[in-house]
């Protein structure tokens, strides 16, 4: 019996909050299973690091950037173990060149790509709990590389995968995926079980937690996944294969405030206009999210997209410098939006659902500037000023009246 | 040609310090020459680590303080590195494990054992400067060991050996060796050079920089050390081979007062009682500094000796529990005194030295609670109140007066 365990910067930004995970990590440890705990930096290091990185030069090579960070996930890891001693557990803390997690090449945002098993299997036999470093990995060069914000949930995954755990607890701040944002929705509610489709729909539509990547390779490798408290013993969500999870009609809604619109204007109605737009935005690595083609004037075309609210000066300028070559009339911004996601299997089969959500916006009054829909999710763009009233009252219609 | 730069906690507590230590060091690399530089870890950062790991567990294992510990220097380190980048020259961060910097098992207070070549040979390929973190090795576990407080000098010096460097420059918040602290004796000189010996037998002594390990790993390997300022381009002191340097009569003069009396009274006048008391102290790893035994009354003996203040309460319980079989009538201790040391080669050579040191005392009204003398060292303990009036008297007999 193989627990993994991931505990984020929050659950241990000080001595008390390390004591509190350790006393709960011994205690699974005492009931005779094996345990391997990944933890996040300690609260704001990560960005300590950064801001001390950009002082000495904002544009530092990410090799360097990446053997900065990295340390921030040792020195709580580390900590973490030294805490499980004093329960009086033996354990051993790890970072990524000691337990082989091999990544690529790519700093600051590489993948794992296989995890070597000797030294956490040794330190099993020994006996001690296993605390790893998350968010690193070791490359071809012998060097550190980060994995991306977030990915201290990835590391856990592919550990819980490499190591046939029986399920990857994501012991985080909240306690469980809700329907909603219960700081948004009071109503919103918590979750049992999703499965990994929905989850991803949520995840890539703005939910942070846990992080889109390690569901991703927890539905690859079938990892079960259990978000909980690291807080309290209260019951988490499981996030498990479609298959064996009661699929819901909405399993839950996102609110995405970091989101700017783009519209391209008075386009040529001519084949490969689009193309000509998302390729000199995707060789800038811009994301590009939510995309509508409307029709314009007589002859033109008027495409919009979304962006990352940090994105949009640079989106601006790449697409008024190639003006000519994609040929459109202007360009028009707003960045007072918010993106609200409805995720769930009813939206494909159940017709309602769709007329339900732009009912419940109608009844209160909130205009919806943009609308996409998938085979699983709908999208609609609103003022961001309504943006709450807008997920209350879309809540309350697919799930809150109907679950009470 | 290669140089070895090594730079202390306060030369990179900051951005601005790390950008003027990158600047020494850019400038350097400029002129041809390979440069590798081993850094301590941020001002007081060593510390702020400690007392972390203090917080959640006093008797945390010491595997586990070293994996922390380490980190700061790794965060230098990369610090240093992205600040060359930014004076425009290519540059790279190493640790312990990446270097090759194998040491012995033993945590918290490592040894060197060899240096792998490969990792910093290839760097020096690309032309990069090398910053080592330095203060750490790597056991035979992959693990990180710590070298011990100040080690980082050492770590310097041995890269030097290893890689055959023209010298080792220990760059640090004083320009050089002086004969005397200067804050205590404002008349104090800069020396110019001093023989591995007597700087050995300072900094045996007391004194603090360069470190003493450091300076014995210089004089087996033949390592020319540079003392000299991190922000300064002021000539410092060199410590070499003792054939290559003009020995002076005396070479300098060091204040400890970190120093506590202990006096067993009222010993057996029979062999081996010497013997007891030092092997129960060396059980409890406690060092004992000068020792003098002198005649007690008709037949016993009393022995004083001298320990760390933080030291004397564990000395007298020991004592005091094992004063039966050691036999002796009562222990007496002094914590307020300090001790003044004298190294030079005149002292076995020049008889008038000694009676120098001793009128220099008396015209200033300092009564000697202590006497200790070897080959080329003197050792007197005063009452801690009148040290610095010690200092400046003998030192204006010995060394002010003969060289102005």
């Amino acid at each position: 019996m193989l627990i993994v365990q991931k505990y984020g910067g929050t659950s241990v930004a000080n001595a008390e909050r390390i004591m509190n995970v350790a006393r709960r990590v011994v205690d699974v440890a005492r009931t005779g299973k094996h345990v391997m705990v990944v933890v996040s930096a300690q609260g704001s290091m990560t960005d300590t690091l950064l801001e001390k990185a950009r002082e000495v030069n904002p544009q530092a090579s990410m090799r360097e950037v990446d053997m900065l960070l990295c340390t921030g996930e040792q020195q709580s890891a580390a900590l973490l173990a030294m805490a499980c001693q004093r329960f009086g557990h033996s354990a051993i803390s790890l970072n990524a060149v000691q337990v082989g997690i091999e990544a690529t090449d790519l700093y600051g945002n590489a993948q794992i790509e296989s995890i070597r098993t000797q030294r956490v299997l040794t330190e099993f036999e020994k006996g001690n709990i296993v605390i790893v470093a998350g968010f690193q990995g070791v490359n071809g060069f012998e060097d550190f590389t980060t994995l991306g914000r977030g990915a201290s949930d990835t590391t856990a995954v592919a550990l819980a995968a490499t190591f046939g755990a029986d399920f990857c607890e994501i012991c985080t701040d909240v306690d469980g995926v809700y329907t909603a944002d219960p700081r948004l929705v009071p109503t919103a509610k918590k979750l049992d079980e999703i499965g990994y489709e929905d989850m991803l729909e949520l995840t890539a539509s703005g939910l942070q937690k846990p992080h889109h990547r390690a569901v991703e390779m927890a539905k690859r490798f079938g990892v079960k996944i259990l978000v909980r408290s690291s807080m309290t013993d209260a019951v988490g969500t499981w996030i498990k294969g479609d298959e064996t999870v009661e699929r819901l009609s909405v399993s839950g809604l996102v609110v995405d405030r970091n989101v700017a619109r783009v519209s391209v204007m008075g386009l040529l109605d001519r084949p490969g206009v689009a193309f000509q737009i998302f390729s000199v935005l995707a060789k800038a690595q811009i994301a590009v999210d939510v995309i509508l083609q409307s029709v314009g004037g007589a002859s033109t075309r008027d495409i919009s997209f979304t962006v990352e609210k940090s994105d949009l000066v640079q989106v601006c300028k790449i697409l008024s410098e190639n003006q000519e070559s994609i040929g459109y009339d202007m360009l028009t911004t707003d960045e007072n939006l918010a993106k609200l996601t409805v995720v769930g299997a009813g939206l494909s089969t159940n017709f309602g659902v769709a007329s339900d959500i732009f009912e419940a916006l109608y009844d209160c009054g909130v205009n919806i500037q943009l609308i996409s829909a998938s085979e699983i999710k709908m999208q609609v763009l609103v003022d961001h000023k309504y943006i709450a009233k807008a997920a209350q009252a879309v809540h309350d219609k697919l799930i809150g009246d109907k679950n009470e």
